[in-house]
This record gives structure tokens, sequence and C-alpha cells, in this order.
């Protein structure tokens, strides 16, 4: 008989099992011993009488020892999770030194120890759920038809202003590391029409702040022949979409992180739609006031539910974004904003004639040279398209109750934290 | 009515239809203009005659130029694809520019324009069928229990010599990039045992090779309690699982490609199994000689079918792989070759003790304390272990017959190419 996951041990299907993971906690008396292994579909407890062939080894054991251990299931209502195991052969096979890691011990000290602390319960459990949410992205994309394409991290000028880029000494000269595949994106869609990615972008973040990272997972989608109306309605969908699959398939581990999912249950579209102008008014804010990121967690906190913020100030938003033709001093533009996280997703269409991204380019005081290569795409069959993008940790921290975007990811960077 | 994808008018299930897309051919006579209008999913011949009211539009049309056409369908046997719209209304979306990419264009200035080059035949084929490997990859995990995990691309130390590493301006200090998610992995696996990722790898080649990218795209998984046999069991699933899957969906794609599908047709598990030891004796080498491109390239040629290179000299292989118990001066580490391309996946089962990794650092001139964290996997609950990485770019070369490395990818990057 091979081993079989906790979980399974759990259902009650087994009367013998035969499992291995690692020693959560220990618990012993003169007369018997408790021992709750993990292995990443649960926990089990597992108990060993004096005079069982097992209970030499198991008082050797430490937390965090790797076991394998063999023994009879029986429910037992005290036990968590309704069984126990009462163990007859136990080995070990990797015996542990004393673990750093106790219930006393600071939060700089956890990232420290990133590389330990990964095993917590509580890391474990969101990073099941970020990975349910990556499939979740996947599947949404291939049933509509989308083509999953990487563009290069590399790149040669420092497009949008320079300030936030990490630059790089590629080979003899210099190159950026890239915060957006969007100007490669629009130049794939005469060939594919329907594309995504999720890579990692960079930005050289000095703020410290709870939603931030040098480095972060980012989707982002294109599509050609797409309208304002349409993008806003499929970023509907999409958030909907993963909302009810995290909802069905991530139950055990968002009750485990004591996510409430009553907002999740009740999401319905459309969400609300709110022009800047209207956000400015309600914030009491003049016209070219920014938004901040206090101003969207008010804003979407008033609504109750997610909200899109649409039709900028030109000004404050990418040269690339088309103006509203009923108000061009407007951009057709949209942030998402979710309840306790602010703008989760950026979009926008993006500009179809030739001449008028040369005079955006102009506006914003770019060089074009810098941009032949994308200003093509207007010269060589030019057409309606639009695309968003969005921020994997921040919807990671909202679809799991997360207050810190440090937890959303294994091995978080920032301008503090290069290590583990 | 809406527009309907190009492939769906093929299939002749529309006696009217209204298509967008690009001009990909154009021919006119006095009384007659033939445009062969290309979206993602194909190529179909429209025909405007003298007289039409879409006449005029016609006449202007250039090749590239974004157009929406409404017509009837009506089979010809002589059309491409054996249907042909007769043309009753022609909208001009964006009129294009006299197309700089002809017949005899040289092959480094269609790498120039790159961003205009994606749009030809091959190029969108490979990339759809590049799509589509992701997505079986994806598919064959989330159906194994895997999850998907992300690992730093900023790292702190130049791990394993840094001859090919890049570097980068970490805020106010220096970092890496990283080439394997494999030390993070490892760490990893006591909280959730069986992990992969897809993400980018940065290597600064300075050889100008058919298979060598400063960036390529890195597939890996790493896997708790894995011995050797299963690792190499695994991989042969993951091939077979891939060739099979692109078999069944690619199939247009293949075709048009002129990919010869034979070998992909007959392959089945189990792959050779080859010691470097026979290896050599094979080619004439001594011990200890290097396995080169060409001598993998032979021996794959020679077997006509996958080979797993295995066990190979200890110093030729990195330190943390496990040496074989029955031969200790050879590891446990296995290289797949696959035909006409050599190398394709690279894996290993880790050492598991502490002293036996401690003990093969010092063997490489390693410092522990750049690894301290890594060997606390080994403190704190050890167990065996095996995983693999694998090339994107390489697999798509080998499953849809390209010849060179920079045509699997839609924006290549290398020594001397770093735009578009």
């Amino acid at each position: 008989m091979g081993f079989v996951p906790i979980v399974d041990v759990l259902s009650g299907k087994h009367k013998r099992a035969k499992v291995r993971g690692w020693v959560h906690r220990k618990r012993e008396s003169k007369t018997i011993i408790f021992v709750v292994l993990r292995d990443q579909s649960g926990l089990v407890q597992c108990a060993i009488k004096e005079g069982s062939p097992a209970w030499e080894e198991a008082k050797k054991l430490t937390v965090e020892s790797s076991v394998e251990i063999s023994g009879e299931v029986h429910k037992d209502k005290r036990a968590p999770g309704g069984c126990e195991i009462g163990v007859d052969k136990l080995t070990i096979v990797g015996l542990a030194e004393r673990f750093p890691i106790s219930r006393d011990v600071s939060e700089e000290f956890l990232r420290d120890v990133r590389h330990l602390w990964v095993r917590s319960r509580k890391l474990t459990q969101i990073f099941r759920v970020r990975s349910e949410i990556l499939h979740a992205i996947h599947d949404f994309y291939h049933e509509r038809g989308y083509f999953e394409i990487q563009s290069p991290s590399f790149t040669k000028s420092a497009c949008e202003g320079g300030t936030t880029l990490f630059e790089v000494k590629y080979y003899d000269r210099k190159a950026y590391l890239s915060q957006s595949w969007q100007l490669y994106a629009e130049v794939m869609l005469p060939a594919l029409q329907k594309i995504y990615t999720i890579a990692p972008s960079f930005r050289a973040e000095r703020s410290r702040t709870t939603r931030h990272l040098s480095e972060y997972w980012h989707h982002e989608m294109e599509t050609a022949w797409m309208d304002f109306d349409g993008l806003l309605r499929f970023q509907e969908d999409f958030i909907l979409h993963l909302t009810r699959h995290v909802l069905k398939h991530c139950k055990t581990e968002l009750k485990e992180l004591g996510r409430d999912t009553s907002d999740m249950k009740s999401l319905k579209k459309p969400f609300i739609r709110m022009k800047y102008a209207e956000a400015i008014k309600k914030l009491g804010h003049r016209w070219g006031h920014d938004i901040t990121d206090k101003d969207e967690r008010k804003l979407v906190a008033d609504a109750g539910k997610p909200v899109f913020l649409t039709h900028f100030p030109r000004d404050m938003k990418a040269f690339y974004m088309e103006p509203d033709p009923q108000d061009p001093k407007t951009v057709l533009a949209c942030d998402l904003l979710l309840p306790g996280i602010g703008e989760t997703t950026g979009g926008s269409c993006r500009i179809v004639k030739k001449e008028d991204l040369e005079k955006s380019m102009k506006m914003y005081k770019l060089d074009p040279k810098d941009y032949d290569w994308y200003m093509d795409l207007r010269r060589y069959g030019s057409f309606p398209h639009a695309g968003f993008g969005l921020g994997i940790e921040r919807l990671v921290m909202w679809l799991t109750g997360t207050k810190h975007i440090m937890d959303t990811i294994p091995f978080p960077r920032t301008m503090t934290r290069l290590t583990p």
C-alpha cells in the first residue's frame, strides 16, 4: 500500500493508512505522544502509545521533522479533522534541529526566515489560492479563444519616463526591465487578435506601502476590435469568473484564512461605473486633483462593491490612451477599484490614428524615434483595440482577505528586501 | 449580424458573412479585384466586381490595410480554403502605407521589423502552437494536483558561478537576474510538495548559436518524495502529453508549417536511457570529456527517438545533485535529448543530507554563507526530492520543426538584439 494524502485519511475512506509529512505540533505525556502531522493537503493527529514499536522514535521527534507513519485510522471527535491515526510504525526521514519560528517572533524575523515561514498554515493557504487563481485565469482565456503570449523583459528605452525603471548591464550597453507588455502586445494583434500574458513586472518603487512590490506578477490582456464598453464588460466577467472559481474550489483555504466570503458570494454585474468628474465631486477635489490610494478606498467602501473609475483627465494617464470623442479632455481609461484594496486593474482604449498618436506624444514630450516601431502599428492597418493589466498580488489580497501584499507572494522583493 | 471568424466562413456554415481583418494579398484586373483577407483564424478570398458599391474602396486597398467586409459566401474550388466571399460592402478601417516586407528582404531586416514580421503566416502559426503548448503544460500539472508557484527574478548572490548572470542596479546595491527557481522551489516543498512554474530566465550568453537566447521562458517543476526513476517516468509522461496534445489541437498549424509529424505520432515510452559512461564509449571520448551539442545531436539521431542521458560525472554537474549510491563518482542527473534539438530538459535528485551538501559545497568551492537559507531545508526535516527544468523555446522548436530558436519567441533577445 502506498502513501496517501492526509485529506484522504480525514475523509474516512481508509481503515489503515500510510502517510508522510512534517511534524506540525507535538504533545507528550508519560504514556502517549500526540503528533500533528502536516502535508500539503491537511493536518492529522497521530497517537503513539507507550509500548508501541514506534514509541522510541516518536520520543525523538522534533517540530518540522519529516516522517513516514503507518497505522489504523479511527474516528475521534476530539482530534482536529475528526480522525486520528493509531501509529504502529514510524520512520524519521529527517530529524529537525530546533525550529527557529515560535509564537513570539517579530514580523521582521519572519521575513528573514521566509524560506521556513512559507510552511505556516496561513502562507500555505494563500499560495494554494494564488495557484488556483492563476489556473482560473488561464481557463478563462482559453475558453474564449485567447492566446498566451510573452513579451520581453529587456527593453532598450525608458518608455513612459524612467524614474521607477531598473537598469541592467546588458552586455556592453544598458537595458531596462519591462513594466508592461502593452506596446509589444499591441503590435502582435494583427497576427493573433486576442492575447494575454502572466509575467513578472519590475518597478523600482521607493515608497514603502502595504500594496507595492519591486517585482510583481502582472496579468495583461489586449484585444483587437474591442471598444470601451466591451472592455468594462470583459473585466466584470473576468472578476466574476475568478471570484466564483475561488469560492467553489478554495472553500477550505478561505475558511482557514478566516475570509468572510459574503461580499464574494453577492458579487454581481454590472459593477458601478463612475467618471472621474463624479468621483472628485464626491471627494470634494478640484478638476485635475489626483485620486489617492485613500480616496480610492473611500470611494469603493462607500459603494460597497467594485467601482470602475473612468474618463480621467488626459494628462493624468498614459500617452497611448484614446481620448473620449464626447469629451476629448478625458480618455477612455478605467481603473477597477476593489473593496479594501483600491486600484486592481487599469485599462484603456488605445489611440487608433497615427496623427492622434503623434500629437499625443508631442503633448507628453516623448521622442517619436523611441516609438517608431510602435507607430508602425498605425501605419500598417490600424484598428480599434483595448486592454487592461492587473496585479496578481492585489487580486490575491482581495480574494484571500490578506492585509499585506508581501504575504501574497512566496519571496517578496522590496526596496529593503532582497533575501532570502 | 456580428462579425465572424474566417474559419467559420470556410466551414461553410454561413450563406452571408461579415468579417474583418488585414489584407494579406491583393490581385486586380480591370473587372475584378481579389483580396485575400487574414484574421487569426485563417485566410479567405474576397472578390469585388466592377460596378459593386465596394469597387472604389477596393481599388484603394493596400497590403496590410485593415478592413470590414460583408458579402455572400459561395463555394469555389479555385479559392484557397474552397470558399469565396462575393463582396457587396467594404469599409477601410486603416489604410496601410506601403508595407516594407516583401519576398526578397534579408533575415536581418526581418528581425529589424520583427513587430511587422510577427504577422507572417509562419510566425503566427508557431506562436499559436506555443500558446497551445503552454496550455497543455498548465493542464498536465493541474490534473496531477500541482501548484503553480513563482520565485523571484531578483537574487542577491551570484550562485553557481556568475559568468552568465545579468547584473541589475537594485536601489543602492547590486542584484542579479535569476537563472532558475530551483533553490526557492526546494524550500517551498514542505508547504506544497508538488509545484511548477513558467517564468522568464536570464542568461548573458555570449555565444551565437541557433539555440540560445538571453531571455528564455523556463518551465521548472519540483516534487517532494520523488526518486530518480520517478523523475524519468514523469518526464516521459510530460513529453508524451504535450506531443499528443499538439498533434490533436494544432493539426492546421503543423500542416501549414510543413512539420512531418510521423516521429510525434510514433513517440512512445519508455525513452532510451543511456548512462554517460555508455555515451562516451559510443562517441569515442574519455571519461570526463564534455558531451557537446554536436555529440548530443548525434546520440539522439542514432537512437531515432528521445534519449535520457544520465549518471554524469559529479564535477560536470551542479553542487546540489545527489550522488548515485551505487557509483558515487556520478550523480542522479538526467538530460533529455530530443531529435534535431539536443538537450531540452535537465533534472536531478537533490542532496538530502546536510553533511553531504556541505561536503559538496566545499568540493565546488562555494561559500556556505551564501546558501545558509538553502541549507536550512536540510536542517529542518529533510526529505528526498527531485525536479527538472525545460526551455520552452527548445520544445517549441522541436514540436513545430523550427530551425532557429529566435523564431519561437515573439521578440527575441540576444547579445546583439535588444529591439524592437
